[in-house]
């Protein structure tokens, strides 16, 4: 994790998640392998009981950021604004209204939250189109990844491109895109650095992405902890280390600072990542108790999977054979107990334990007044869902 | 084409080319229809006898800018930086170094024209991470439409699509988008307001693609001639005028000389659009004076085909009997000669002189000194070949 602190972010390149070249052509369509965002996660995220700070923390920056992102869509030209208002949830393919539905806006929450640490009330409400900003990009990476995973379903309803076909739903994240770095170029209060780390995350992102397609192609035993955790690092922390790292340029901050908030939202994201990966092969214990299935049934390389096949043990090598028989569904709770017998979920559990102490020492370092630092530790409990 | 003056364009709604929703599902793959850019046009532009002040223009670009783009495209993750270095010309698919082949450099060449127009050497100096990022940009939007086109060659080789698969074409796209409004933002020297007006051009050009892309599923009678030159100048001019209008930025111009540069490069982008059309159906009289045949071929709905369908002409009839029967290529002549006799020809051979002495006018506002203005002026005669 060395990486997740240095500035040049884009000089880093990944480590090949395999040994495989990166040159062959797409993926087959049709393979439901995609990770789940924070945000859309399975179980709808903590009930408001669970973590009422970031309830309240999450309800108040849609309400900051909507009304931003609302204006930013309905500047944009007509076909690409309705493509945009639907893949938002905010209207139905027809145009007609629809009723929300458009994510937990944990994002924007963290812009938020980390220009409140830092600078207080009006850092964060100067912050309002970072923030928007950043919801942007997450919405631009959205549309492309669903065309390029071929995914039918986000938010429980058809994917942008099933409705508007590939080439618009295309279009409409190169629109999103720049949309989002028109807000930061357009920004009244410009934290100068914002737009070009917004940007270097967006490379990141789709070196990510990259990453995660070339994993799934790659033989199991191909596979490297050190390959699918910076596959993660990648897809899921980078830009909740931005969204930190620009709250405090808006706050203000220093670059050690801004450094270690980029660092806590990396750490944050693998451990959710690394909990939404148990909870997609054992289920959550506080929900069902009961195998979720969906990973397996792909025979998807999360991260407790490759753990497991990284082990060495006897039960790695029946994994494997087992990972070699796709779709033979009945095996799923044979091949749960295998992964777990091959050290996988208590790997998966140690490391996202361990990330959620690295990100509180880092947010410790970033903002050291514990009061201040209540709501990124609130947000942090909740992505992590460890909030009882 | 008074929205080519205004600022905000992308307030601007292109009329709808055809009664069409623009929420059909996308095209037939493997249709060639997608229309040549500036640069990659048929006849490889006007040889260095016709336009000498051009060439070395174009290639004084060349040398300045290549540097920095090759400095921005080496900084990418390495898997990102091999396909933009293949679709750049300057490696194979291996990753062994290739000879060229990048283009003529000529939004790179507006963009420093511009800027020494109004702004001399010093200016022109401080504008090269400008004219890179729009170079970045117009390859940006190249690799998105050849995915969306099915387009499988591009400057004499095989598109990135057709090499690393849609996937990863799409990421190297997205990732070339990000890096150029990074350069913009980590500019030394910036022109403020150049960052938001080129992500106010992409979403331009995201809708100019979305634009041609609905013309070609809509019915030649329902195709409007206000429809398809809306696509074309979004689609064409809105670069080539961000190339100039930021250049001039980089110079410290007045609104009034931004918008008037902004114009120029819009008209002069339609001109183009319009002789590159004539060509594609006539030929060039200078080099063959036979037809090329292969946009009626593809029943094209080009800028001369629209206006010999839009003349209400009893060959506009004959005309659309011809279109509705694709294939027949024994006909191209016979179609060619069709359109001619419905004033296709003519309109567009007028509507491009038009182009072209309005570009001229424009030049003549932002940049009144001939002398200063000749640099412009020399490009302007070459994208529009009328060098002789």
């Amino acid at each position: 994790m060395g990486e997740s602190l240095t500035e040049s972010r884009t000089e880093t390149t990944l480590p090949a998640p395999c040994g495989q070249r990166g040159t062959e052509s797409g993926k087959t369509a049709g393979a439901p392998e995609r990770r789940g965002p924070i945000g859309t996660q399975r179980d709808g995220g903590a009930a408001p009981a669970e973590g009422h700070e970031a309830v309240v923390l999450l309800e108040r920056a849609r309400a900051e950021v909507d009304p931003v992102l609302r204006a930013a869509l309905g500047s944009l030209p007509g076909p690409m604004r309705r493509i945009a208002l639907y893949h938002f949830g905010w209207e139905q393919s027809d145009g007609s209204p629809a009723e929300g539905g458009s994510g937990k806006a944990i994002r924007p929450a963290l812009v938020l939250a980390a220009a409140a640490a830092l600078g207080g009330p009006e850092a964060r409400a100067g912050a309002a189109r970072a923030a928007a900003a950043v919801e942007l990009v997450h919405n631009f990476t959205l549309l492309h990844d669903d065309v390029m995973d071929r995914d039918a379903t986000r938010r429980h309803r058809p994917t942008a491109w099933t409705v508007f076909g590939d080439a618009d739903a295309i279009l409409a994240g190169d629109t999103l895109q720049a949309l989002a770095l028109r807000l930061l170029a357009q920004d009244p209060h410009p934290a100068s650095p914002a737009a070009a780390r917004l940007a270097d995350c967006v490379i990141e992102l789709c070196a990510g992405q990259h990453a995660d397609t070339a994993l799934e192609r790659c033989a199991p035993a191909e596979v490297t902890l050190d390959g699918v955790l910076a596959m993660a690092e990648a897809k899921t922390g980078a830009l909740l280390g931005s969204a930190c790292a620009i709250g405090g340029l808006y706050a203000g901050a220093s670059d050690e600072e801004v450094a270690a908030l980029d660092a806590f939202g990396r750490e944050a994201g693998l451990a959710f990542q690394l909990i939404d990966d148990v909870i997609g092969i054992w289920g959550d214990p506080s929900r069902t108790g009961k195998p979720v299935g969906a990973d397996l049934a792909a025979r998807k390389k999360s991260l407790p999977v490759v753990a497991a096949f990284a082990s060495g043990t006897p039960a790695a090598a029946e994994l494997a054979g087992l990972y070699a028989r796709p779709g033979e569904k009945e095996d799923l709770d044979h091949i749960a107990l295998t992964v777990e017998r091959a050290g996988g979920r208590d790997w998966a559990q140690g490391q996202a334990a361990d990330r959620m102490a690295r990100a509180m020492q880092q947010l410790a370092r970033a903002v050291p007044d514990p009061e201040a630092a209540g709501g990124l530790l609130a947000l942090l409990e909740f992505v992590t869902r460890r909030t009882s």
